[in-house]
């Protein structure tokens, strides 16, 4: 909003913002699952249980998360924990997905979002104790709720860095490096993923994930795998494996012993439910004491929004072939994600047809995050305005199209590199307007500043 | 849950656990108030503005929430303060409630619950360095969410008790002997006042919020005002005066000088929306640097539940006279602070005709804290069982009649007292027959261990 207020008052030489800095899905026009928003409806006002405009599957579902409340009614507080019947879901959901891999309800805490569970699971983690103060390893670029949870717990950032060259693959040699570099002044002890990556788009193979648990479990490092974007997965080749899978398939040595929590989300995937701040992690051999001290974190405060929850319990319960709503579920589900994956597509090519431009396949997640090379003459009339380079690139293009973007410097980025994250969530045709006029005008700031 | 855990697989002398012990009120069998969840329903699934069986004042009030949400829908993030007519909505019901005293609704944060308003509002103030620990004042008993909180941020709890003798007043001498004391080994800087009382249940004066209000300008503590019940006052000749009024009438030094935070929730009053997760914080006079730090924290957290957005907006701006609804709303709300008011004096009349039991007025919110006197073989069991007294107290309570209170303990009261917190929320006949078995307990217990 403060960029927002720069333009304001001023004669501007665009008609709309375009807010393609957030994964925002619905904010965008993406329109809500049906079936989803039936269920909490009937939830919230169960009168709607006797209307014939509602279908029966739905109605079972809602009357099903309804007795598992206090007094029927998402009034109630739940179980710090979650309500029991949609751990169980996620749960069952998690093993279909793991191709069988059993999952406990009791490890599974529904959550206010997944930031509430990675900033809870951190803050157990680093109050821990000890000499001296604890590493939390984070990919770069990373999503900032990680930087700011780890500075505001005052543990150490220690930076890996994924790899621009390889389609910003993570190397377990650069994580080797960190590691060994932090050793000298800090205690390393989590080690952060976000697979797809944000706001990197890329989808970890199967032989890096395997890589990366080997690498956790003899370092013993407590692995913290961010995989809200499971649903998103565009780029043919590409699928997504959880972390909890392949360490189940490593056996035990490894599925005994390494810890890991891992979280989901209804913000993501195709249903983009942000607003409803539903969530759940997963969490694997922890230990019974710290166990015992998260459940008391967790009861301060309560209970996650059980309207949360009972969305949460909707992705992960969807419709099944053989039922009423099935049918237009899998239309809608399509739908959204055939588009992101056109727009992945899209994004990608139309960005590296600009000079000066060059950007990673998008394989998963909802952004780009192109490079962007700079001409000496805009970074020193960034200097001069005591901007980031690419923060002076992101204001001119605001000031100039509409468009708001997010400077790389906001992620972390290697030195002397400048990108931007946009989001792919505008409508086709609209994104395909925002890409031409991302184009015109950075032929524009090249020229300029020749 | 360990404490019912305990009475698992062995034959219990009681049908029924009854949980007394958490201010949930839904969970107890109170029904949500109708208009709130139409509008809710309303704004869940937009594609009931059409059909005729919603009235027209929920429907309105539902496409006013609707628009200001980005997208028209609740699914998209709302800015990290909340939805703007959301928060003019507080600011415009806390401009009436407090007889024209402005609002700002620059100055209203909406959150997850108090619980986290609080929480945040803590760490921002603690989080300030200086040399020495920040100190908290908080009464005793106390709602535990302070005391854990304090410790999580590693302040200092400096306990001021409440006069139990004077109906849980709070007297400020006692504040200025528990800062005095606090001033040798840390730096007191914050006030927590809970008004109406939770656990006590008394409902502070105007001339006391006065004298508090001018111990915090001479000390230049911040106040933080917990709210929460401000609906929920019952004795006659109480009444709610909020610290946000009373500061502006005490004049321009005070007003503009003194830091103060309040907070309120769906939770309780008569709609006891607990699940939701609403709440919002009204801060006035905090420095523009904290102030920057506050909105950072709470961008990291993306946004509070817009669902819970929306409650909140129900419980600030109801249906009014002339309405379509407001009949209704009236019979709904008067019903259930009417059924209150009666449990309330119900509860206190019974306690007290116990032996061995002292109960004061429950003047408001929603519990009491009787005193209960232990005979000395009782406190010796209870050391034998390495407990403290109430604790035992109320686990015996539980295995021979399966009502679940809280013991005093929980809440911080004055060394060799003892006492309980016990809900009021079971409807009419149900608490009287609570209150009838608590009697009965209570003789026998005094004679067991006499």
């Amino acid at each position: 909003m403060v960029i927002l207020g720069k333009t304001m008052g001023i004669k501007k030489p665009f008609t709309e913002v375009i807010r393609a800095n957030i994964g925002d899905a619905q904010a965008m026009g993406q329109q809500p699952i049906t079936f989803l928003r039936q269920v909490m409806a009937l939830c919230t006002y169960p009168n709607l249980l006797d209307s014939p405009s509602f279908p029966e599957d739905a109605k079972k579902r809602a009357r099903r998360i309804l007795q598992a409340c206090g007094g029927n009614s998402l009034g109630s507080y739940s179980a710090s924990q979650g309500v029991n019947c949609i751990r169980e879901d996620v749960a069952a959901y998690i093993t279909r997905r793991d191709g069988g891999v059993p999952a406990d309800p009791d490890n599974i805490y529904l959550t206010t979002g997944a930031s509430d569970g990675i900033s809870t699971i951190l803050k157990i983690l680093v109050s821990g104790g000890g000499k001296s103060r604890t590493g939390v390893l984070i990919p770069i670029p990373q999503y900032p709720l990680y930087s700011a949870v780890i500075s505001e717990l005052d543990a150490v950032q220690v930076n890996y860095y994924l790899d621009e060259e390889n389609c910003w693959a993570l190397n377990v040699n650069e994580l080797r490096r960190a590691v060994r570099e932090a050793k000298e002044h800090c205690d390393p002890k989590v080690l952060c993923i976000i697979n797809p990556g944000n706001p990197t788009g890329q989808v970890q193979s199967r032989k890096c994930i395997e890589d990366v648990i080997h690498f956790a479990w003899e370092e013993k490092l407590f692995l913290l795998a961010d995989e809200v974007y499971q649903d998103n997965v565009y780029s043919p080749g590409c699928r997504f494996h959880s972390f909890k899978k392949v360490l189940h398939e490593m056996g035990p040595e490894y599925s005994s012993n390494v810890e890991l929590a891992s979280f989901h989300s209804t913000s993501k995937g195709y249903m983009g439910e942000c607003g409803y701040r539903g969530g759940y992690m997963e969490v694997i051999n922890l230990h019974p004491e710290i166990k015992g001290q998260l459940v008391k974190l967790l009861s301060v405060r309560l209970c996650p929004p059980v309207s949360g929850q009972a969305a949460m319990d909707i992705v992960v319960n969807p419709p099944v072939p053989g039922e009423e709503s099935f049918e237009q579920f899998r239309r809608e589900k399509e739908s959204v994600l055939g588009d992101l994956a056109k727009k992945a597509k899209l994004t990608e090519d139309l960005f590296n047809q600009v000079p000066g431009v060059q950007c990673n396949p998008l394989q998963g997640a909802m952004y780009a995050f192109p490079r962007i090379f700079l001409p000496a003459r805009a970074v020193e009339a960034a200097q001069a305005h005591t901007m980031a380079p690419d923060m002076f690139y992101c204001m001119k293009l605001l000031e100039e199209t509409g468009i708001c973007v997010v400077p790389g410097s906001g992620f972390g980025q290697r030195e002397g590199t400048y990108h931007f994250r946009m989001t792919i969530l505008p409508p086709v045709e609209k994104l395909r307007t925002v890409l031409q006029k991302v184009k015109e005008f950075h032929i524009k700031f090249l020229e300029k500043y020749a």
